[in-house]
């Protein structure tokens, strides 16, 4: 039985003086109102105007009824150009103006400068070069409030298939986006702020998921624990070295030979007994969902599937066959509500064994080949023998089994059933990982009405926020991508992807301790905190350091714990009010050059600015301020160092085992006493951090961490 | 015939205020003494101690007889603790402690913090976690001047076999140092600075090579220009746009075929008078040389190396068959004097038609695959065929086909004769291309003594650096290697390779405008200036981007031959002395934590800082200045603001179209009048930038550009 006991309030701090325990009864000032109106906030003004090209594919993404406009602008009328009937949007930007936006994508916080293209990639090497990822989230927002005329305005293409955005690489003053051969509606966003037209967009695509609270503590994951005893050594590490910890992730190994739904009976040979027993111990099992279900006699995912025609099929009708890691698999056709319904109810399998969450995985979806594909390959490969392989012949050589996967032609030859309308795949390939994730979502609501279950996915789809987070992938253990790892949030938290976080320390390559401990000093501001490597990796655990790395890393982890209560009230705020967790400096700030070009700070709920550490062999690093704020350099709850410090540059030192924030004026930091795990957190002895301030300024949120958030 | 008019001669400029003419004649104050006695300074003190582990191959990377220790330290007496009879070296890093050097690597100016592998590899993904790239150049300089115990020296690993160098990556606090098989002589080298060690080291290892001065001009490079029109048209847009040029590259598909020594008749009828045609525009060819020749009856190089034994075999004696361009080819024997200068001979084929000029490519030396294992491949690809691939089988089929060029177990298949020693290649890997550069410089002085030829090379070894300079391989259109490429420059100094550079805009992928920019703001500084770029990439010619951009490129490369007086003043001076041309800012402020700290801002020679930017969508960038410095904000020759600033931190914009440079006090920068070519700089009408000083105190440095400089 879950503990219902704690009702989803709100507080307003009422401590007269920092450091003084506040008491959640008594303060309970408001519950959120639903006050999610879409239609009305769509219809009553002309802050969001729909134009449609053609026909597009309705994806559910928009959840608010907005009437359609009548035809395109003509010339530059609505910001953009509508050239070759609005299949390529022209856009003129001004020197200094920021294109914000465009979700998980590669390089800085301003898109400008480079060419991307929306077309869910399964790509592990996030070079600053790469145009595709995981997800596509066609938003943009420009912004030019500096240096002239003050305007900014929201761009959304809802448009599954392939996009391509030239965001001033061809020539840095033009933005081209070519919808290809896209049907789209196409939506501009008008506010007077960029945050306004955030909260506008946010308002009609719908409120952002919500995880338990327990989610928000630290996981540790790698590709994989291979056993029962390998998790309780994690488990029972973290605890002797005083490291709180609230999750561990199961990878692909505990499945039988990669069939989803599954278990291996040889390392996990009583799997509820074993997620009961490392729940007594405040550890959640989180266990990976892949795309592809194996082809096997027997198996019954299988067998089911084959009967009810729920998977994608070729161009015969037949089940396509692709290969993922089992080998020769098929997609479930997430497209067609009736397999979306029995997938979904497929996660029943591990619910029922206790566990309440889970990771969606190959959802773009990865092809690491397919049948068709492969044999075509081999037929191929007789022509090198017995020939000089010069380097045209050896490219050819290369390419053809080098790059069996995820090639484009792929993704033409197989067809979804949208209940009712067959549709070509590389029509709504952006759409697969959202609606996977969906069909979770859906049966979790189904299956499990009163309960938050966790659930977060590799590839996404605006719309797939309301049904869980992401994680951006497999990054590496690389400086860049910890800075990287920082850049991506404001742009997830556009789209309403709050529930978000990159794997900490880098999943793919080796990395060092240094980069751990500075990765750590920044991803505990970050709602999804999950430590992920690879097989072939160097072990990321953060006790295999050795201990002088594991007692800085244990300092830093247990602040996460003290911040939590501030870190769950402004997510739960953000989702509440449709605003950004994670803000850029350019969006407070919009008059003020320097700050709109910092792409290394950001604040964090309404109270914090951030400035990690994202170099190595820095023993600190020049911190720009827009405004007076009060650093506050932590060790501990207990242990920290105040300092008011003006408007301007700073170098601003910081330890490997020390965090350092920056207070806003104004505003109040509410923290705990560190603790094992989420469930330890006392919210009845928190103090309160103020600059300028007083603790009845904070809004202050709390709940029993299960319950569906109802506000 | 070269013009000689101009003898090599070190000037003291002695104008009594800025921008007045300095007359060439009237100043010459001294030329060089013939001051590298080698022999003395090994033996004249204890700066320098060379122990021997085993027998070690002779790379003759130290020219200096230096007496060779009794035995070897115990404990950590000298510096490191030679463990393991000296085939593991430890040691213990301070907090704050520097470790520069490591040549041609990745990542920052300070290498702490990561592990690095010695072995020469064609590695064209130059990430932050590569271990090799092409180089190896064993020389470290450790620092510890912050904080602590002021203690700075220098160690050299001779050992020409494969090295790992963990310098703080398992554990931050730690080096540890594995020579793995290797035999070696290990220089342990004193000196009160940074910079002392680096001339103690660069004076062991013999005197830097120098080029025609004309090879401080632009180059402009493509992989490739298929023939005579297209390298006209590279020369005619140049001229057209006002973009100062001294040189086109031709890569590899001038050859026939790959072939070594040949020319292309259908596409380059008559080379030798298109060369001639060239020259008279102010531009000079520079043709690509690899290190495999290509196997082919008839073929006279082939032929040549295989009757006279000149090749690299296998155990049983038989030329060993690798792949490369050509397909099917053998390796020069470099390590043989005989088949060396045979080689080098060859290059006079170029010479006789014009040709002054090489780069020396693939001598790592890459293999694309064997012809035995290509055999292996092929004979385990049919066990693919009808069976299930899941991610096992996969795994294997791609790392089979993928992973068959520079496979460590292929450089254990053959051997070098080295004048009469037999030598597993793997034992010598690292000499290859050191040996290819060495055969190509001693046919020069044979053959072409009163002239110098251009010559630089992608591998290197120490030892190299008297023979050629090197480019960094093949870097990537990415705004972090505009960075690397800024940072890998001290390191190279270090090691005697001053004529050095990377690829400018990036070889691999897209370059953007703004990118290309930036990269010329930092590459007019920089000895080896060119721009290439690979096959299949967005055009890179500084016309191809817009007529914006043009200008923009211009304006930024005339100044590059308006720094060629200093810039060539400095080049030599740092030649003559054994010293640092790029200097990093923690070599000069030791005791300035900041400054040691500073890894995107150099010294360039004795009197400029330059801190350019290195980050998109930036208008400009924070600088750290050590000591009051004048700001000179440069748009030409005639063009320029001045601004004094103190020491401290300070925001600095900087145009896409403007250099901002910073003149040290005492110091004196000459500026020319920019130029079409290097030939056409006018040394008669210098202008002199001073920041408390006067010009005479500027050491000025001309010559005919071609003679041997000897001095």
């Amino acid at each position: 039985m879950k503990n219902r006991a704690e009702a989803p309030v709100f507080h307003t701090a009422v401590c007269a003086e920092p450091r003084q325990p506040l008491s959640q009864q008594e303060n309970c000032i408001r519950s959120f109102p639903a006050r999610l109106a879409h239609k009305e906030l769509g219809m009553e003004s002309k802050m969001i105007r729909k134009y449609r090209i053609g026909t597009p594919f309705n994806t559910e993404s928009v959840t608010a009824d907005i009437p359609q406009e009548k035809g395109l602008p003509e010339g530059g009328r609505d910001h953009v150009l509508f050239a070759d009937g609005g299949r390529t949007l022209l856009y003129c930007l001004s020197e200094g103006e920021i294109i914000y936006g465009l979700g998980e994508t590669v390089r800085g916080i301003n898109k400008r400068g480079w060419d991307y293209i929306s077309w869910n990639s399964d790509m592990p090497n996030h070079l600053e070069t790469r145009r595709s990822l995981y997800a596509s989230q066609n938003f943009l927002l420009f912004d030019k409030a500096y240096g002239g005329e003050d305007r900014c305005f929201g761009l959304y293409i809802d448009a599954p298939g392939k996009l391509e955005f030239d965001l001033g690489y061809t020539d840095y003053s033009q933005v081209r986006i070519d919808l290809k051969e896209n049907d789209a509606d196409i939506y501009i966003l008008e506010g007077e702020t960029p945050g306004e037209i955030v909260t506008a967009f946010r308002t009609i695509i719908g409120r952002s998921y919500v995880p338990p609270k327990w989610a928000f503590g630290l996981g540790q994951s790698r590709w994989s624990y291979m056993n029962e005893d390998e998790v309780r050594e994690v488990a029972d590490q973290y605890r002797r070295a005083g490291i709180p910890l609230d999750s561990i992730y199961l990878d692909i190994d505990y499945m039988e030979r990669y069939k989803d739904f599954t278990l291996n009976g040889e390392t996990f040979p009583d799997f509820a007994k074993f997620v009961s027993e490392m729940k007594e111990k405040g550890v959640h099992l989180v266990p990976i969902i892949d795309a592809g279900v194996k082809i096997e006699e027997g198996y019954d995912v299988y067998e089911e599937g084959v009967r009810n025609g729920y998977f994608v099929k070729d161009e015969n009708g037949d089940p396509f066959v692709v290969a993922v890691w089992p080998g020769r698999s098929h997609f479930p056709d997430v497209l067609n509500s009736g397999a979306r319904r029995w997938f979904g109810d497929k996660y029943s399998f591990l619910l029922d064994q206790g566990i309440d969450g889970f990771w969606n995985d190959m959802n773009e979806p990865s092809i690491f080949y397919t049948e068709k594909h492969l044999n075509e390959v081999f037929g191929e490969l007789d022509e090198f023998r017995g020939v000089n392989i010069d380097i045209g012949r050896l490219n050819r050589l290369l390419s053809l089994v080098g790059e069996m996967a995820q090639r484009e032609e792929d993704y033409r030859e197989f067809y979804h059933d949208a209940d009712g309308v067959r549709v070509r795949h590389d029509k709504v390939h952006n759409l697969f990982g959202y609606n996977m994730t969906r069909a979770a979502g859906e049966a979790f609501r189904r299956n499990r009405p009163g309960e938050r279950i966790l659930m977060f996915s590799r590839s996404s789809y605006v719309g797939m926020h309301r049904y869980g987070g992401v994680w951006t992938g497999d990054n590496s253990s690389r400086w860049e991508h910890l800075l990287l790892s920082m850049q991506q949030m404001p742009a997830l938290n556009m789209c309403g992807f709050l529930y978000s976080g990159a794997d900490v320390g880098g999943f793919g390559e080796d990395v060092t301790p240094d980069l751990m401990l500075r990765w750590l000093a920044l991803a505990i501001f970050i709602p999804l905190f999950r430590n992920h490597s690879a097989l072939g990796t160097r072990r990321q655990e953060l006790y295999a350091f050795g201990p002088e790395t594991e007692k800085k890393a244990a300092q830093i982890v247990r602040l996460r714990y003290a911040l939590l209560p501030y870190l769950y009230s402004e997510f739960m705020k953000a989702v509440r009010d449709s605003r950004m967790l994670f803000t850029p400096l350019g969006f407070v700030w919009r008059d003020d050059m320097r700050a709109r070009e910092t792409e290394d700070e950001l604040l964090v709920g309404e109270s914090i600015l951030i400035a990690p550490v994202v170099k190595p062999n820095a023993s600190g690093r020049m911190v720009y301020l827009p405004e007076e704020m009060k650093l506050v350099r932590l060790r501990s709850a207990e242990d920290y160092e105040e300092e008011i410090l003006p408007a301007g540059d700073h170098y601003i030192r910081a330890k490997l085992d020390e965090v350092v924030i920056f207070i806003r004026k104004g505003h109040v930091l509410p923290l705990a006493k560190a603790a094992e795990n989420t469930v330890g957190v006392d919210y009845g002895s928190l103090a309160y951090l103020c600059h300028g301030a007083v603790p009845e300024e904070y809004e202050l949120y709390n709940d029993d961490g299960i319950s569906p958030a109802e506000f």
